[in-house]
């Protein structure tokens, strides 16, 4: 008989939490009890698991006797107090906030391109950036056949990508527009209703901002190219889930858009949908609620020696943050 | 005493047209009688001009007798029909449409980066396509100081690109799916609410847009750059007003962010909004209803010798549109 495990979610309550939840259910993780954690606004509450209402505990150091495993999306300050208590209590943390992931110590893990640095964990193994895993999903099989050489990448955010608070506010902001009111801006910077903010997180002295750079140094921390020329431009747009992303990438070697849509075809992980002719490319709208990396619009550039132009779209709730979470679980468990 | 202009405007019912009459308007342009001139559809309906109510006629070829200026944006067809007749009654032509454009007969004009190319002019002037209008107003002036080696830009175009009916066609999805209704699509081949569509204007068989193939061939024109490598991934996005693009420019020599905001402070149509820190870059819903070329977020791409990143955002229904028409009609009258 295979064994199950005691699993918690830190963070149950949000957008994220709810995700991982449901992915543990759909995916059948072998879990023998779950946990719920969030913060003390969230006690009281109970969510639904297999059926079962469990209720919602308060997050504390001492919340993780007995876990095996502690999926963390309660954001990073809340990471770096919980999870090395998490982990000193013997269980393993899958944390899909920034705070652990540039840490040398700790793995970043996209499944398909490396679940062998898993085996290096010491208790915390970090869930990348949600912009920077759908991309690494596309790009890492053709860096294998033709080699990168630069990345330039453009991205259409979604506000669920700010959590459940993100969503909302775009839900307010359009219902107050609509019938002529007034705006109000806790989420995002500027009022995100019909408008494209190019700032996700904060920004840096270079003036690139936070989300950026952890496409930048995420990318080839989890691609093991620590020299690769890679820019980016993160841009919110008014779009509820999925983000999509316009990615320009030069190889050392030629490419053909036939050969890449051939080897994304067998890529794991990902979804070729690229017949523009028959208006069909990846898009949001059709993206939610989905597992695939979906790649479309795969064509030559030719203002570069071996270029190629993709479009890619993910949902951002679930390959780029729950179910990659659930998938580094499942590859923790898989017998050796 | 200056002179004053027998004008008309074909297409003076559609989103541009409007704008057109209102531009005319605002920048006093020495109009002696206007001529207001549309489709069948539109017989009976008055327009508005310095208070007077004028009615709209039917474009006929014969409806240009005594015209010394004729704006059109009623579409590439009607262009195709009718300016050639509007010419030859011996009016001079500016014409909105995609028709003429890349006619090595016509010049192609941004009047702050190409007004010289408007004499040589036989009839027919072409404004450009709104993408490529507020790129060329930002990289002709960077171009002069370090000359441009290759761009690579992805757009965020607005839905009144597609004019009234694109404008129609988001608020009229938005609402239907806040009241739980399913969406009709005929502005755009798909829905366009909380979606982002990698789709602007039809596929060629090299698996581009024509959209993206016009910011390609009309730069290269306008700029008088020939062969200049340019790469261009155009996006509809759920904003009503105002195009943004991320434009990733290589130059031949260095140019830091801080001499190309100094450039682009000079340049004419330009207003640099570059203060991250504070907020501060451009943005579609603070664009909409001026006339500059925003650009912001300057900074250093260190993907690449000599780069830097771009965010540009302009009204693509005024600069885009109705005021560069305006505007090369005020470099015609322009005494010797």
């Amino acid at each position: 008989m295979s064994r199950s495990f005691n699993v918690a979610v830190a963070g149950a309550t949000g957008a994220v939490g709810h995700e991982m939840i449901k992915i543990l259910e759909e995916r059948a993780f072998p879990v023998k009890s779950l946990k719920l954690l969030a913060s003390p606004n969230s006690e009281g509450k109970t969510l639904e698991f297999h059926g079962k209402h469990i209720p919602v505990e308060v997050l504390r150091e001492d919340s993780f006797a007995g876990i095996e495993i502690a999926l963390f999306s309660a954001g990073g300050d809340r990471s770096k107090q919980f999870a090395p208590h998490a982990a000193k209590a013997g269980a393993v943390v899958i944390d899909n906030s920034s705070a652990w992931r540039m840490d040398p110590q700790v793995p970043l893990v996209v499944p398909e391109v490396n679940a062998h640095a898993i085996k290096a964990h010491k208790g915390i193994i970090a869930n990348p950036n949600c912009s920077t895993i759908q991309m690494v999903v596309a790009l890492n099989p053709l860096h294998k056949a033709a080699k990168i050489k630069r990345v330039v990448v453009s991205t259409y955010q979604s506000v669920s990508g700010a959590g459940q608070k993100g969503i909302d506010e775009l839900s307010a902001q359009i219902r107050s527009l609509f019938s002529f009111q007034g705006t109000e801006k806790k989420a995002f910077p500027h009022t995100i209703a019909f408008n494209c903010l190019p700032q996700i997180d904060v920004f840096e002295p270079s003036g690139y901002t936070k989300e950026e750079m952890k496409m930048v140094n995420e990318t080839r921390k989890i691609m093991e190219t620590p020299e690769m020329p890679l820019s980016a431009t993160t841009v919110r747009v008014p779009v509820f889930y999925c983000h999509s992303e316009s990615v320009n990438v030069e190889f050392e070697k030629d490419l053909s858009p036939d050969e890449a849509r051939k080897i994304l075809r067998n890529a794991p992980g990902v979804e070729v949908v690229d017949d523009p002719e028959k208006g069909e490319y990846p898009m949001a709208l059709e993206a939610a609620g989905k597992d695939a990396v979906f790649v479309g619009r795969i064509r030559r550039d030719d203002s570069v020696k071996h270029g190629l132009n993709l479009w890619i779209v993910s949902d951002n709730l679930r390959k780029g943050a729950a179910l990659n979470a659930v998938q580094i679980a499942e590859e923790l468990i898989k017998p050796l």
